[in-house]
């Protein structure tokens, strides 16, 4: 049986923004069958740490991380489409990053890992659906991230995907995303064991850290309110020094930036986090407008969630309203979920049936799955 | 001339909630006159960082935290108030804190000082009330930690103030600020420089990450674009360095950062900031209801800012609506400033024409100062 995650190998030379990669490798998974008039995939771009194991499937039966999302009888219906996940580049779950050997140096490139920008990951991206021999893809697809990516891919080959869906994206980032990820990455630098990117040991406190602020920045106020109110952690958990964990929010934010620390290389997560920052639709013509006009999608949806303190609301309602005109079908949903920037992980029944009607899925009713 | 600070000697025990300090010092400074009454004295509370210094005087005339507030013709005006800010306990400008000497060891308490609370607070502060000789206060007020001492001290000395006002403050630390503070806590304690609180210098990456999640927490992302927009910082500022800063909102939060380092004593921000967390009205009475049924004051104002972050509006209206009732006056005030939690220190036109009508000023036109 062959592995879920398939490597396509770029020969020769990749021209990034800032660089140029020498036979980079992209990984990807798919689901589905391409049809006869190869006209049903679906190109899905990540979000920061993902792999691109986004469903599971016969071949890998572990949970994906958008696993209500893409499969038979659901909204992305795999029945019915070829869906397509890539690993950012810059990543290290398959594709070439920082963490990948440099094969002119037989090391790790490490810092020596050109500038990456998000145009990078969609160039990359777009390299594994020529591999396939797709000319035209139905749509692409993406959140935080990855709706960045989206947006940027739809700018780049505007004739080769018909639809566009940006959930939590942006056209740029905005100076506090900016602070925020930015204090991140000094954590992780500020970690003697990051030691200037030549580490063997992950940098694992700044990593913990920066973990930490990115999860206080995904959810919102109101739903650490709902989940954890002022709940203590049991006094067996308790060490009696007065600094140490007390309440359950902090004990929650803890076990959970443990598990990142051991998955994903804090190079890779220096460049990635840095390459949202650097986005910007003005890049591409000169402003916003301009960019955004350069988008070749027809038919793009805009999603954006009230409580989203990354990518606020304001901005999704900049993307709908720069996309709309020139001919494209938009429609924008501001989502009145408390999950914040997270929400289109967690909040399912609020983005399955919006997502569900963009891909004519068939489920009976939105919001619930046909088949239990 | 006598210097501006004044230092209250407690003499004998003074009970804490958890401990007992020998002979501790509270550090205040006032403005004004008391009357001949003796009723026009006004306990101000600060909040996390700053010191007794609120506003400048003939003793001392740098610019105070608060100066724009008080003094003559101001919103709380000194010819007409007595006004005494305090210190507060644990802090590190005067009053006993982890960074004084400990009488019984002559060492630094360090990490032996008592875990502090909000109420040891507000108990100091009353300290300073009774060396003056002082029965009743016209009010009692603060900002955001001072708020809620200003509420503690209603609670524990209700027959002290007949006015409250709490601004940006809480009944209780809703669980995402205890997180970001927590957080902030982990920064300087995962700095090896703190050593466990047995540092000489201080644990400067700690306190500089710790302070730039805290301004990114004290304003609001609206503020951040309207004043840094995507702006960069000018070549010969540039290092080359990736990571390093790039935009100028990382140039801001870094200086202001470096200039925090310096100033305040790292323990002292620990327990500071852990007093707040810890801080419940439940705690008298059993419930926020209950606990706020105690607050003495009859007069009071509760102002709130729509942006802030940590101490968000609901809080506000639950503390406005949990005073209403039992005889007391009170007015609630919602900001529509984009400032965030330090609207109180930047948005003077909103808060000077409040201020003023509570405390029955004369400046001729509200959001003015009578003379320039």
């Amino acid at each position: 049986m062959p592995p879920a995650r398939k490597i396509h190998h770029i020969a020769g030379s990749f021209k990034m923004r800032n660089g140029v990669l020498q036979d980079p490798e992209v990984a990807y998974e798919t689901w589905g069958q391409l049809n006869y008039q190869q006209d049903n995939a679906i190109l899905l771009f990540t979000g920061l740490s993902p792999s691109a194991h986004a469903a599971s499937s016969t071949l890998d039966h572990s949970t994906g991380w958008w696993e209500q999302m893409i499969g038979e009888d659901k909204p992305i219906d795999t029945d019915k489409y070829f869906v397509i996940c890539v690993n950012s580049l810059g990543s290290c779950f398959g594709s070439t990053g920082p963490a990948s050997i440099n094969p002119a140096t037989g090391e790790r490139y490490r810092l020596d890992f050109p500038v990456l920008t998000i145009e990078d990951i969609a160039h990359a991206g777009q390299s594994v659906v020529n591999a396939l021999g797709i000319k035209k893809l139905h749509a692409v697809i993406g959140a935080s991230m990855g709706g960045m990516t989206s947006i940027a891919h739809s700018i780049l080959y505007p004739d080769v995907a018909d639809g566009l869906v940006s959930i939590s994206g942006a056209a740029r980032a905005q100076p506090f995303s900016i602070a925020v990820r930015s204090l991140q990455r000094e954590m992780i630098r500020s970690d003697d064991g990051w030691n200037n990117g030549q580490y063997d040991q992950p940098p694992s406190t700044g990593m913990k850290l920066a973990r930490k602020l990115g999860m206080l920045s995904y959810r919102s106020a109101a739903e650490f309110t709902k989940r954890f109110g002022r709940e203590r952690v049991p006094e067996e958990r308790q060490t009696g020094n007065p600094f140490d964990i007390d309440f359950e929010v902090e004990s929650y934010l803890d076990a959970h930036a443990r598990k990142f620390i051991g998955s994903f290389d804090a190079n890779c997560y220096l460049y990635l986090s840095r390459a949202m920052d650097l986005f910007d639709v003005a890049d591409h013509g000169g402003s916003v407008e301009h960019g955004l006009n350069r988008v070749g999608a027809r038919r793009v949806m805009v999603i954006g969630v009230k409580t989203d303190l990354l990518f606020p609301l304001w901005q999704q309602r900049e993307l709908a309203e720069g996309l709309r005109g020139n001919q494209r079908e938009v429609s924008f949903h501001a989502l009145d979920s408390i999950q914040g920037h997270d929400a289109f992980l967690v909040d399912m029944d609020q983005f399955r049936p919006l997502i569900c009607d963009f891909f004519n899925c068939s489920m009976n009713q939105p919001g619930q799955l046909r088949s239990i």
